[in-house]
């Protein structure tokens, strides 16, 4: 069965979208640890993140790396802290959120966003992209 | 002044030393989270890890894959965990911690092992990079 990652990326499931690559997939946490708390995820299903080949994970942090220039550039931040865990989620996937100190990246329940703030989010981080 | 992880890359600071390439470093955190926990570091002092150059950056990742793969080769865990934080030593860095759950990579205050142990663990996961 395809993970809930693959379906968001299929369009079967709505999100948030910050942008793309050939293989690589970038929307908005739903439950973000702070505003701009994005995932970068591969297209191809593979739940842990180090089985990726090497030019797919080469391509996957290369994007992430922009899209975290985007976060440090767009939220009032003392820089972009990057996670990979991949606990619960059985498809690899990379945290990037903006952070002032270590409890903003807790991965504690999360907050919750209005549709409009989630959109407007999502436009600003992938302006720059 | 040179960083704390500048002293050890020089040789001037001791570390269990994991491995190295031409332009990054890896030895073992000192308070680690879990066993196995390593740092990698580009030899650059760069403070923010997204302001490496894309060489650089790409070069960095491509080491910690290797080493990332190791600790799942050679520790008890259901993966290897990732975080870039950098809140406290102003030279950019990667953690890689073997988890069984999200409680494993906290950052609390670390696990105290003995000389011996260290060296054990650094040898291990430097085998097979």
């Amino acid at each position: 069965m395809a993970s809930i990652f693959s379906k968001i990326i299929a369009g079967e499931i709505p999100c948030y979208k910050v942008g793309e690559t050939e293989h690589s997939f970038a929307f908005l946490d739903i439950r973000p640890q702070q505003k701009g708390h994005t995932l970068v995820v591969p297209k191809k299903e593979v739940d842990k993140l180090f089985d990726l080949d090497a030019e797919s994970y080469a391509e996957l942090f290369a994007f992430a790396h922009k899209i975290a220039l985007s976060i440090e550039k767009e939220f009032d931040c003392n820089r972009c802290g990057m996670a990979v865990i991949g606990l619960e989620v059985p498809h690899a996937h990379i945290h990037l959120i903006p952070i002032n100190s270590l409890s903003d990246m807790t991965f504690s329940i999360g907050m919750s966003l209005e549709p409009a703030e989630f959109q407007q989010i999502a436009e600003l981080i992938g302006g720059n992209i």
